[in-house]
């Protein structure tokens, strides 16, 4: 068949560099991202109007992302049947396009300042639309598997000073919070799919260099302690590897915990 | 800016043929189609648990244009002010690409049935999405100038025999309810826009070789007779550049109009 030849409208600047990042409802996105549109292609005169809409589609493509397979296993797919990619909205597809809805918040120039990014930094941007409720809408629609998996959500609650510490370490640029909730919500205690651990009566979620200590009551996802994932002797050495060992005793001095 | 380069997971199969017989308002829109994925490439796997989902968005190619503009005058545009094309649906876009929810009917084999399609034959489809409302469907956002010109609208009446008429016709392969519609719900006596012309206190729009004959009150729109483009010394020669003078004879003698 023959091929189409796209080239990039523009590209995202975000701080979600990581696919880890980015939040699985979008609801829960507190990021704010940028689509900067290429220079010298009269764009300035195309986002005319744009202002006026509340909403945008992003098409964009999925650049991170070369392969793909017929059946996939969803983060929230809690019956270990795997899906269709079509029945999906896997980022890994036959043609990586994703299209994703968020909020215009401001246009300047060529810039485009959005909320409830659900894309990485240096996305390459296909195009945009307006998002027109009559034509995209459509809220009783039935949704299939998504419908059963998401009757097996579990709500998650913040204990203790949990809370606190995740506000100490976001103003450190270290975001727990989404992550928290795409691990948890769904299926979180499979540890084929993420990195979750027994320990004793609760659970030890790894995220990166922290530590995330849960535990549940049926349907309700406790969330009990953040630590920090280096043991004392780690935490004094030389080395750091990832370049956080600092944050990590601040945290620790500031939380008073005997880790 | 680097090219992406998609090959086109398969294509539509409709009896719409040309982008006039499309709906502008796919709530119009009777349009039945088959979304052909190419075969060898395992996509029946990948369509696995679609049919659970009552509506699919269709990612397509709109391969047909290839040329833009920056600003556009688009059909229910009407305060004579060119809008920005990133502001619009318009199918001219820097990068060729619709998206478009459709109903699911039934997946057999490759083939999905769709309806409520406004892609016509041979569309490249790129990609296919589940519609999942939590994602997807925002009923109240605020959308801009289309809010506003959606103020503009005209109510299309049938009177008379119109609707069998119309009915007659559609029998023989002539659909003229989506085009009237798409006609005359905005800025319906626009002849710079649409072949329109003032008849009296009446109007005539051409629809390839037929005539519809409309009058107004206010923002209601009266379908007052449809009728042949075809002089009567013209129905009668030997030449048929459209090859539907049988039709237009049928529907004169069935209809007894003295043209």
């Amino acid at each position: 068949m023959k091929t189409i030849v796209f080239t990039p409208i523009g590209s995202l600047i975000s701080n979600d560099k990581d696919k880890a990042d980015l939040p699985r409802q979008p609801i829960f996105s507190n990021s704010k991202a940028v689509i900067r549109l290429n220079k010298g292609c009269n764009f300035e005169e195309g986002l005319k109007d744009l202002e006026g809409f509340e909403r945008l589609w992003v098409i964009f493509h999925f650049d991170k992302n070369s392969s793909w397979k017929p059946l996939v296993d969803p983060p929230i797919n809690c019956d270990g049947k795997k899906k269709g990619v079509f029945s999906t909205r896997s980022p890994y597809r036959p043609n990586g396009i994703g299209i994703s809805v968020v909020n215009i918040l401001k246009i300047d120039g060529l810039d485009i300042h959005i909320e409830k990014s659900d894309m990485i930094d240096g996305t390459p941007i296909l195009d945009i639309k307006p998002y027109i409720p009559r034509s995209d809408s459509f809220p009783q629609s039935r949704f299939g598997w998504v419908e059963s998996a998401e009757s097996n959500k579990f709500t998650i609650k913040f204990t203790g000073d949990v809370e606190s510490k995740i506000a100490f370490l976001e103003k450190r640029g270290i975001f727990l919070k989404n992550r928290i909730f795409t691990q948890l919500e769904y299926d979180p205690f499979n540890s084929k799919k993420k990195r979750v651990e027994r320990s004793g009566s609760q659970y030890i979620l790894k995220i990166g260099t922290w530590r995330v200590c849960f535990g549940n009551i049926e349907k309700e996802i406790f969330i009990s302690d953040i630590g920090s994932g280096y043991t004392k002797s780690e935490i004094c050495d030389d080395s750091d590897k990832y370049g956080d060992k600092d944050i990590h005793k601040d945290f620790l001095d500031s939380f008073l915990i005997s880790n």
